[in-house]
């Protein structure tokens, strides 16, 4: 099957199919939105405005047998970090956009109308704009609206959040049970609400196959590659038994919990959220403790998590969640914080980013920690309503902190630092300051060799080793993110050399090349690149690629640690 | 007289006289607070927290019988712009700073108490800091009740913008008749605020002369001086005439008048807004046209406007003020402007950043353009109260944008673009881009020969000659600033060959040294490269330099012209 690219031009109303250029063939996922991104949006254009532009694109492996190969990444400049800016999420979008043909899917422009809203039909034979009404509704029903007809299509929309512009709303994915996987970070749900898109529905015909050059080879390649993930035991026992807050008791234990805004590394309520809790209260309730987000997925770190009446409450329930609404704020109920966590999805707002400036906004004494009434009152009243206070919020915590006079403001590049605090953790430290993405742990999430013990220990106490460590993982994660593969493969990848040979075994077999590790790494470096030469643009240098002073002057209990880089050690992070 | 520098460390609660390094002793005013915050604060330390600095300094000539020497600068890294700022404004304080001998006074640190309110109280013999339960009170009361025991006080304070660290909030000086001037742009009332510094009184000895090295000489340089002054046509007529305010209907002659958040540049209602009207007004109501803001003032253009009740309203009721929230907000009427301004003194909030975030907020449909009750709730309860509304008006009109989702946003390196538009008076764009303090006008005062034919003329609509333009008025205006002379007495120095000789022949006589025009060059060029340095480590590069991209695609009418310079012709500003 041929491979395209469609382009939707708003002020034009078309949708045109083009062809793929030869350097950005060997791309997907984030590889190719960052491209697209770099190659066409001014650097210094408003992220609201005409010229930025919203790109979708499965990964290289999206639609083949692969496990865990169904993330979908979405690109832009971010309103929230005025940096480059990729996004990726489970769902079942990515498999049937890689059915149709389309590589990447590019939204430019905006509407010439100052009112109507669109969505935009994808199937096999053509890719339509409509009109919609469903404006003003909640991600749910949007979904629920738009799968009357057909259930087996792929959903990509926005909630009321993306609709008001906030800076901290993501765009949502429907996932294999009709719920919601969320491309969470950085603001691209205000993209696609500036460019007024409620909606991409993907309608492929689920019996074309992708192509792969040697289908045999790759599904041998493929069965080893599923069982490196399932033996070993993050991904293949802790995950699917405790999801990823089996990291609360972890982080609370390596005095690594940023509580209450970052003021301790240890919350007092940790085992009223940690994911032994959750286990129990699933299993008390009659609900899922293992749920994968896309189908391929074998590692099922999600789950499905019921109130105490054992009515569905919330699934895709995770530790940055968790933490960032539950620890972060002080807020020790999982009931609160899955409750939270549905409406957030239904808004389409960033569960990270919303916590971070909600404690921000606690250290402002707008509320107090651990005021649980008035937690959730922001959350379904504010945010919700887009309310002052609610649109505050919903801005993020960098501009949180400006409205209340605030110092102690987690971010990086205007991005809220999500759930492990760099002072404890100096590697996810590394990655924070450095990463193209702003504060973002999944760029280089060196929390396996600082707490888990993955890919060896790298003391997370210590300044060595953790810029290298950094760096190996945002290149591997940059290649991993580009194939389309879920970050928790990684884990394998780390540990297991079968893992990583079937994974170039795969990567071969589908585009009939012979690659190597190193071409992965290439892969990898060059997307970092990529994404760096666009910030520079943008004017982001190395003065910002640092954390918050007070990280550098405020020791953290309990091991009284504080985040002692220079700036020339963290420069060492872009040698390569 | 022997100077010095006052050292408050207020974590520590001690004030400390120290001897001046040999290095600053040629500066004052701007040069001064530039050169110590470049050299004390970290550049990438947060605005509001402990490591920044707030320093006080009158200019070289403050204190002495030079015309229209009485400016006063503060200094720090500003919570609006995040870069280094410097702001200055007449009242009575520089005079009796210099009388007492001090150079510059440096408040550093925060009370480690959370909870106190401070006071500093300066005599010639001593600086003392005492706490005070002034907090919560506006400038006009807090000025009234420090006045009490002795009227011929310098007082320095802030208002409940600046208790609440709000990003736009200034500083006030009491003025000759015990009303209010301020140190407007940049947030450093935020800065002072977070200090928890509500005032600061100077008690000098009035009759302690400043000293003079040649005072015989420096008598007829001044006399010179003054004259020069008096008899240019704008500093001699125009401004005691009609105030700044003549510019509404010069501007909107020309065509750069931002009407309605920029999307004009003529607004209908100038008419009821201009000098002309405000003249006719005051003379009508028993007020006064012309009025000192600083003893020794000749240009005096400043005024009385009084109500239709000929109850006193404001002074110091400016052109950019009433552009601001008049044109720009499309309120069409000088009463309600002029209440406006009298409580925006009041609580102490920089009157151009606040009307160009609620003209955002305009946009943004919180409210209509043209509002007018709408306009005055949004300053006297929203902001003054310090609502959820109030805050987000208050922290700019960056921050007011990103609430909103607006695109049409008018700052530069986070500052509000004030009341010429760069599309049709294009020698201030190339001051608002290149300006180390963000956007300022009168950082770089290009309206002079761009639409008053002062200092020769430069075509407003073309690209030629604008670059240097600015960059010759910039390093004049930075030495301007560091003497401590109003930036007015540039129109008869631009026009007068006898101004510059006669400022020199002062400047001279002061130190007793034998400056030449290239010193006061030099002098200007160095202030602006210490200025830059500091931004630099701050972040702020050749990319920052920039307009907003709205001025690059939206024709302003009525001469339908872009914002159209290439960066490469924008960064050969720095070329000194």
């Amino acid at each position: 099957m041929p491979e395209f690219i469609y382009r939707i031009n708003l002020s034009q109303m078309t949708a045109v199919k083009e062809n793929i250029d030869n350097n950005l063939k060997g791309l997907g996922g984030r590889g190719l939105t960052s491209s697209i991104i770099e190659k066409e949006v001014p650097p210094r254009s408003h992220p609201l405005g005409k010229n930025n532009k919203l790109v979708f694109a499965p990964g290289l492996l999206a639609g083949t047998p692969a496990a865990n190969s169904g993330r979908l990444s979405a690109g832009a400049k971010s309103p929230l970090t005025q940096t480059i800016k990729e996004s990726n999420s489970g769902g079942t979008a990515a498999k049937l956009f890689a059915k149709t043909g389309i590589k990447a899917l590019i939204i430019e422009s905006i509407p010439e109308d100052k009112e109507n809203w669109y969505g935009i039909r994808i199937s096999p034979s053509a890719v339509k704009i409509e009109k919609t009404d469903l404006v003003g509704k909640g991600n749910f029903e949007v979904i629920k609206i738009l799968s009357e007809k057909n259930n087996n299509t792929g959903i990509i929309s926005i909630g009321t959040a993306g609709e008001m512009k906030m800076a901290a709303a993501n765009i949502s994915v429907k996932d294999p049970d009709g719920k919601i996987r969320s491309l969470g970070r950085g603001g691209l749900g205000a993209v696609m609400g500036s460019k007024r898109i409620k909606y991409i529905v993907i309608d492929s015909n689920d019996s074309n196959e992708v192509y792969i050059e040697d289908r045999e080879k790759f599904k041998k390649a493929s069965k080893k590659f599923a069982k490196t993930l399932l033996d070993h035991p993050v991904s293949g026992t802790g995950l699917p038994t405790y999801g990823t807050d089996v990291l609360i008791n972890l982080l609370n234990e390596a005095g690594g919990l940023p509580t209450k805004n970052f003021s301790s590394g240890q919350f007092e309520g940790h085992d009223m959220i940690s994911g032994e809790k959750m286990h129990n209260l699933i299993l008390e309730r009659g609900g899922k403790i293992k749920h994968g987000c896309h189908e391929g997925c074998v590692i099922k770190c999600s789950q499905i998590y019921n109130d105490a009446d054992k009515n569905y409450v919330t699934s895709g329930f995770e530790y940055e969640t968790i933490w960032a609404t539950g620890a972060n704020c002080g807020i020790d109920d999982l009931d609160i914080l899955a409750k939270a966590d549905s409406i957030m999805d239904d808004i389409g707002i960033d569960t990270i980013e919303t916590g971070v400036a909600i404690a921000v906004a606690m250290e402002g004494k707008v509320l107090e920690f651990g005021d649980k009434k008035g937690f959730l009152n922001i959350i379904e009243k504010e945010i919700a309503q887009g309310t002052f206070l609610g649109r505050i919020i919903g801005a993020g915590a960098e501009t949180t902190g400006k409205i209340f006079g605030v110092t102690r403001v987690p971010v990086v590049k205007g991005q809220g630092i999500p759930a492990y605090d760099p002072r404890a953790v100096k590697g996810i430290g590394i990655t924070y300051a450095t990463s193209t993405m702003g504060a973002d742990h999944t760029a280089g999430y060196s929390v396996t060799a600082n707490v888990l013990n993955v890919g060896g220990l790298v003391d997370p106490l210590k300044k060595e080793g953790q810029v290298e460590l950094s760096r190996n993982l945002q290149i591997a994660t940059a290649a991993l993110d580009t194939a389309g593969l879920c970050i928790f493969v990684a884990f394998a990848v780390l540990d297991n050399k079968e893992a990583m040979s079937s994974l170039i075994e795969m990567l071969s077999a589908k585009s009939g090349t012979k690659m190597t590790e190193n071409d992965i790494t290439e892969l990898g470096a060059s997307v970092l690149k990529t994404e760096k030469r666009f910030n520079e643009k943008a004017g982001f240098h190395a003065e910002h690629d640092r954390l918050p002073e007070f990280f550098t002057e405020e020791p953290l209990p309990p091991h009284n640690v504080l985040w002692n880089f220079t700036d020339e050690e963290i420069d060492e992070f872009w040698n390569f």
